[in-house]
């Protein structure tokens, strides 16, 4: 057992020197700035008072330096989690509540267990059957409805919903109720970052700014946003308008807390931390390989797990929420330099000062600067263009993406999901259950042998060479006997069948029964069936089997060999009975 | 559309003779005598009345000889499917209950429509999820379970139980209960049909009587210890000496019923219609497949859902019971020379003849000998060596098989059905999660690429070929990704990966992300990412794609190509830019 695999800090504490401090402590101030409007944020759409977002900022970035193996991951609240995370404790108790507090630390530590279980299980490979269209869809479908649930607080009026239909038609009920110092704020905001987002970089560049102090300056328009509409609602006494402001924040360090164990409570958030976890984990492992390969660096999918995993059991003990690697924090610690782990337990270090000194001037803050970096930032993550893209490529793909938006906007985050994997998994196998398979003959003169329906090639009347295109098991094995015997019933003359088995990898239990029954039934029609090409670790189960002792024919190195001895073309038997040879 | 398809009478029907008709009634008649005693034990076992078996022995007989495509099925209550019935029916009443009754019909009626409806929308492949070690340790285990139920009845005990132990533990506590006589009559049931099994077959035959009768002899021992018992039940006035016997049965014609419409009670059976549904379709239509190619006839298996569907139907409105092809009464039928499904309908009129003429004379047909004919039937379909097979086969099919025992035995049929298709489908998606790949080299000399782990081939420390032998989908492409950047970062002057896809048939929407992914993520460390001997299908498809401009490669008819093109040894370049070369 080795350490430093499962405390990746040993791989660089130990030669840490003042050159890479240097760099990390540059980018932990950048990203420590991008970091508070975005903690703050979304505690807000988890439900959650601001200086919970914060809390979520600062341990799990040191236990992360500690446990995960990418150098510049940035961990923290993230959009997508934190809607899972209201839709969850929103179940339990009402927003505001000491119970609804308390379940957001239940469900960290529930996902933090998980994580880490998961991890040391090596169960890494559980997140891939979560298909690229279903979390790209996922993802889109999540960014509609935050950015909806958002947009109340940007025009200042009351709306509420559980899906983005419910929410847009309570949003238009009660558009007369528009409070316009909100408003104004709002849409300004909006108009700026979006401003920010196109045009600030492109003119800094033309005045001359460098590419990398361009992009930092762009990223941290949010903070602006926050400083100038905070300074506004305070100078202009907004807040008495009608301008929902943030209100007293506690300044200080984050408390330490003990998540609750009632069985009850944990029951009713199983699944919520389940899928929250491998959301979240799925979000940041691709943000971290994406990462790490720019620098030939390689990060550990399970010890990764560790990582995400003890970062939330953290979160849990000192009053913060669910988080995982966010997407463009990470981007921004990256180009910003960071080259260790070091760079988190900064930015930590750095939003522990915002906790202590600054919660008293964000007071004043309003709730709709707020949404509207929200909004801003998912947005982003909202891609039609996947959309168009999947459809285009494969319908099956696009079947599964469309019915996790279609569930996720109509009826909830968790359904979605899991209609979007159970769909992706049930239409995987359907396709598996019909293998690819091709009657084949002898492209003439070559030892070759090609799919008789698209190619000029040599057949012969007495025997059929099927290749069969995938490994088999119990879903297509019936059906490979249903091609066989559909086969030997179509060509009277027939005496022998070979099946070309160049691409089968696996012959399971089921599969071996159905060719034990292929062989008895092709035998009782007085037809031959035989093997050529088997792979090595195939044969070397099939060697040991009662198919391999009553099967009627042979085992052939090649199809070719197969081909010359049954239309009698060699001198020598080029076969040998079942489990004397092998194909290598 | 074909009517012979959907009407399969059609084929056999005009062209029906004489010489047919003799074989078909000789067979009906030998089916007939060995039904009559089934029907009553199977529907004793599924806790209904006698004659409710008959009656399922007689319309639906009649059905599937004009729907079924099997020429020599034999339909009818079978024991798992019985036993399937009782566990379903008794959660809703109590045995002897008009309710009970009355849910018989309702399940017989969904499992019908449920079976019809999957033929027309031709969802027949869904049986196929069922994998052999599955099904294999399901009816084992049901047998098991239906001879531990029936050993109260052979010895005159009380007992019950809902699992194996239970039912043992019960069985053990009453034994000092037990009834001489009843005990007497069911083990000399049991001793004669186990004698005659296994040696009256062989006296038969040394005594010169053919093989052929001397099969059917041995076949109709359960009638005869019927008529033997129940002679000596009413001679001695046993069931005054506490011998349990079936008691008065009705004499006449299935009566008409109407099963019930009660939503509730649909919703409660039809989780239990539907693996009835497929248990029995599984059971019936390997067994009309196997018989079918004796004579090299072919079943088509979603027609067959029509037939059994329609049959069920027939059943529900005629006082009967789910049904399905069953093994040992079909393979009589066979033997008996049974050519088309109007012997099943000469069976029909057989047992309706029995309805109304014989019931009066089984009311001293003692239970123990119905019991004794059942524990004879099942303990066959008993298969302990398919365990030890599958253990030295498979490990992954065994846990599977394993789970479904335990299950069953333990808990119930269905769970133990469920958590056995989720286990095999789980462990399938494992294995697949990680598709098997293999670096390649040259064999020196020629145009073959082999696996540089086994074999001793040339390799290039510029240049490394990744064959990947399996298909690539969400589950696994992950898998591929993290496959071959741990190929980039282990070998520092590294500038090219070729992957070699002979054996990939499907590339899904997820699988092409990660393709994009991995040339993304080489080109930022350097190395160009090539494809070889991509399939005519998937390359189609990767023609319209951003990565097909993306990629930093090219696609290679064949591996030798794009070796000596990579290493500089060809002078004209052998490949093209993505989309303008296919191989095929």
């Amino acid at each position: 057992m080795n350490p430093k695999r499962y405390l990746p800090i040993l791989q660089w504490l130990p030669g840490y020197g003042r050159a890479t401090l240097g760099s990390d402590l540059l980018a932990a101030v950048i990203v420590t700035i991008m970091l508070i409007p975005q903690s703050l944020a979304y505690a807000m759409l988890a439900g959650l008072p601001p200086e919970v977002g914060l809390y979520a900022s600062i341990a799990p970035l040191v236990v992360y330096a500690v446990f995960g193996t990418s150098r510049t991951l940035a961990v923290g609240p993230v959009a997508v989690v934190s809607l899972m995370t209201a839709a969850a404790v929103g179940q339990i108790a009402p927003q505001g509540s000491p119970e609804y507090l308390g379940a957001a630390l239940v469900l960290a530590l529930m996902s933090g267990l998980i994580l880490t279980l998961m991890g040391i299980a090596r169960l890494g490979f559980l997140a891939n059957f979560l298909s690229h269209p279903v979390i790209s869809g996922f993802i889109t479908a999540s960014g509609l409805i935050i950015a909806a649930s958002q947009l109340k607080h940007v025009i200042g009026v009351e709306a509420s919903g559980h899906n983005l239909l419910d929410l847009l038609l309570s949003l238009g009920a009660n558009l007369g109720s528009v409070n316009l110092p909100t408003l104004l704020i709002g849409v300004g905001v909006l108009a700026f970052l979006y401003a920010a987002r196109r045009w600030l970089k492109p003119s800094l560049l033309r005045l001359g700014v460098p590419g990398r102090p361009a992009d930092m300056l762009t990223k941290a328009a949010p903070i602006l946003a926050v400083a100038v509409t905070t300074l506004a609602a305070w100078g202009l006494g907004l807040d008495e308008r009608g301008v929902a402001v943030v209100g007293s924040v506690p300044a200080g360090l984050p408390p330490l807390t003990l998540p609750g164990f009632d069985s009850g409570l944990w029951s009713q958030l199983f699944v919520a931390a389940l899928l929250i976890s491998i959301v979240g984990f799925v979000e940041s492992v691709s943000v971290g390989q994406t990462l790490a390969a720019k620098r030939r660096q390689r990060i550990d999918p399970d010890q990764e797990l560790v990582g995400l995993g003890t970062s939330n059991i953290a979160a849990s003990f000192t009053g913060g929420m669910p988080v995982t690697g966010g997407f463009s924090r990470s981007v921004v610690n990256f180009d910003a330099g960071a080259e260790t782990p070091a760079a988190g337990a900064f930015t930590a270090v750095g939003i522990m000062a915002a906790a202590l000194l600054l919660t008293p001037l964000i007071a004043y803050l309003p709730i709709a600067t707020l949404a509207a970096t929200i909004i801003v930032a998912v947005l982003s993550l909202v891609d039609l263009g996947a959309i168009r893209r999947t459809w285009s490529y494969s319908r099956s793909d696009f079947a599964a993406m469309l019915a996790t938006i279609v569930v996720t906007l109509g009826h909830g985050v968790e359904s979605g999901i899991m209609v979007g994997v159970g769909l992706s998994l049930a239409l995987h196998l359907y396709r598996t259950s019909r293998p690819h398979s091709a009657v084949v003959g002898r492209v003439p003169g070559t030892e070759h042998f090609r799919n008789v329906q698209r190619h000029a090639v040599e057949t012969d009347e007495r025997l059929v060479i099927l290749r069969v295109d995938e490994s088999l098991y119990f879903a297509n094995a019936r059906y490979l006997e249903d091609t066989v015997m559909a086969l030997a019933t179509r060509q009277p003359g027939l005496e022998h069948i070979v099946l070309a088995c160049q691409a089968v990898n696996v012959i399971d239990a089921s599969a071996l029964e159905s060719l034990e029954a292929i062989n008895a039934r092709l035998r009782d029609s007085g037809v031959c069936l035989h093997l050529a090409e088997v792979k090595g670790p195939v044969m070397d189960r099939l060697e040991h089997t009662e198919f391999c002792h009553e099967m009627t024919g042979k085992v052939y190195l090649s199809t070719y060999d197969a081909w010359r001895e049954l239309r009698g073309e060699s001198e020598a038997p080029l076969s040998r009975p079942c489990g004397a040879l092998r194909a290598t």
